[in-house]
């Protein structure tokens, strides 16, 4: 066998979406005009495939801080967090969530994916069952396996399995660590959290929650779903990314002041680059304006219901609830890949996930709206799927 | 057993460094002034402990891009690269990475730890034995971990010992990825790659270089040591970064066409954001600045080698040969902690290291030299190595 040998079907099968136009796996995003519109090819489009929650990317001041990070700070610190790499702006930042949640301890790392592998990994180790929600990210499997704990998937959302699985272990459940999401970046759905909060409460272990797509998003003041639900103090360790809602690169823990210890503990942390004072400027500046503006969420939910409604009426298959990740549920994945072509000729922008990536082996087009998208733009969204349905006939999911 | 109960040694001594005074291991820099000076505390410092080592981190031009990046493209993708996480200047960072290499083709990740993680862990699958140098970086483990490979290690830069595994092997070796580092980070020694691409060429398998320290500092034009050497044609992929020579964060691989694939099959590539357009802007003028000014290299070599000579006459045991890596081996943990703090009250920066992350169980304190070091800073840190021999007598590796 040749060195990418094992990849050949995936590789062929890549190669034909190539050939028959547009990769929709490395769509190149030729021109980025601002939070909601860039251009493909000759396209201008409507960009409805993000995860740029709150529409900060080009938010002036984050971009002056930014800038100004760079000249004074320079373009890298070309050290890790634990030798070179810890500037006064990464701690400034770590006491700045620190408040902002309410919690002893924040851990800053270079990406969001390094954050879930760098906590989980270390605490993961062969000694520890983890119980995770089978729809959880690649990054949160990924640190199980390098971690070497025993993984235990149960149903997607649903705390009963979760609660039966704990049972089975006795004694043992004390001892697991439960880890889910806030929303899940697929479906747009939320994790039972009151449910798992109190099988956690009754039966034992440790809970996570990776907030990646929720904070900044839901919660009285931004904090995530856990918020949102009331059950902080059920949560031991929020994990969350800055490459969302805070729209830039990196990740971060939040917990009780033992998880300082990660510190000298987590391999990924310490043997990264640390973050660029540029990133690290910018997040700063989002992280204050999302204590500041909670109209930018309310906007975002208003943009969430609209194109949710639109859809609705036009007799999509969504997600089970309005959220600003709005997957429509596509039959075939030869549709699926038409479809997310004939959506960019007509200037929209959405993501297209096949299975595994997918949940549950169904095809989708992830739509996903933000804070700056106007309420032209979300119609403009809606009337392109609605022009696919006339062309198309109902193309609901026949799974 | 709490969640964080199996760390209460290494916290407790780690605690033990922070009391008696500054934490080796999390040492703030509280301002940077430029790729050469900083402040810890009230004590300005020389710099003589990064991986910054063309001194790019604050050259105006891959400043100025940065910032011109921000304003035109915002502040981050939000996206994975096989999302809408591309940009024209992701695209155009990898054709010009193929150019500089002459490799067909390159891919970008997000940091360095991320491009080992994503290539190895992809290919290092359970039906794959990898062979690595017993020294080689942690990424490089990790990854074989999360892949799943069989590990076999071989002694450090010992060419015979990896050849006697491989014999071991038989007809598997054809199979087999051998991995070693171009200059090793620690003791600033380089892979015998001659050695080991003739092995290769005899008994099979696939090499990977990681020139994560040796990209930009070694090679008629920067390519390495593969290139220094004249083995690049036996080099199947080489993985560098962009967060040492190149000043800013992310990382890289380079190969051949068949690499391609790896876009769609590696999980960390896939599901991590992807670099900032600002990191990506700087890191393309890095990359211009590498390839048109070999006087860079020049001085870097030339400060490495007026380091190494002014620690010799004083008598410090050092590496093994003159690299810009210049490791100074220390007895015990105590006095390397001592003296890491003798020496910043002097002025001067290096890296503490202790085993495990030194190799072969000893204490060292790791300098590193920079292009932008002036002969006057070299002498600076000379001289506070002299003191510090003054004061403490000889102080020689007892290992």
């Amino acid at each position: 066998m040749g060195l990418y040998e094992k990849f050949t079907r995936i590789a062929n099968q890549r190669e034909q979406f190539q050939i028959s136009g547009l990769n929709p796996f490395g769509t190149c995003i030729d021109e980025i005009y601002s939070a909601t519109e860039g251009r493909i090819g000759d396209q201008k489009i409507v960009l409805a495939g993000t995860n740029n929650y709150l529409g900060l990317t080009f938010n002036p001041e984050a971009i002056t801080s930014g800038q100004k990070a760079l000249e004074v700070q320079g373009t890298g610190t070309t050290g890790s967090r634990m030798a070179n790499g810890s500037y006064g702006s990464h701690l400034a930042l770590e006491r700045e969530l620190e408040a902002f949640f309410d919690r002893p301890t924040a851990i800053v790392f270079s990406t969001g994916y390094t954050a879930n592998l760098g906590i989980i990994s270390t605490l993961a180790d062969p000694n520890r069952v983890v119980l995770i929600d089978e729809d959880c990210h690649a990054s949160i499997y990924d640190a199980c396996v390098l971690g070497g704990a025993q993984i235990i998937r149960f149903r997607h959302n649903d705390a009963h399995d979760l609660e039966k699985r704990m049972l089975r272990l006795g004694e043992q459940a004390k001892e697991t660590i439960i880890i889910v999401e806030g929303i899940y970046s697929m479906l747009g759905d939320v994790a039972p959290l009151v449910e798992i909060a109190e099988i956690k409460r009754r039966l034992g272990g440790y809970l996570l929650v990776d907030e990646a797509h929720s904070f900044g998003v839901m919660g009285a003041t931004g904090r995530g779903l856990a918020q949102d639900l009331g059950v902080e103090k059920d949560v031991d360790i929020l994990l969350g990314t800055f490459s969302k809602s805070l729209a830039s690169i990196g990740g971060f823990a939040v917990g009780s002041e033992a998880m300082e210890v990660m510190r000298y503990s987590s391999r990924p942390y310490i043997f990264t680059a640390s973050p660029s004072p540029s990133s690290i400027a910018s997040v700063r500046t989002s992280l204050k304006i999302i204590a500041q503006q909670p109209e930018l969420r309310e906007k975002l939910w208003d943009n969430a219901n609209r194109l949710y409604q639109g859809l609705a009426k036009l007799g999509y298959e969504q997600g089970p609830r309005i959220s600003p990740v709005v997957p429509v549920m596509i039959g075939s994945k030869e549709d699926g890949l038409r479809f997310w072509r004939d959506l960019i000729t007509k200037g929209v922008y959405v993501n297209l996930v096949l299975p595994p990536a997918a949940p549950a082996g169904i095809t989708l087009l992830r739509c996903s709206v933000n804070a700056a998208h106007s309420d032209q733009q979300i119609d403009t969204i809606i009337q392109a799927f609605a022009e696919l349905k006339s062309q198309n006939g109902v193309v609901f999911n026949q799974a």
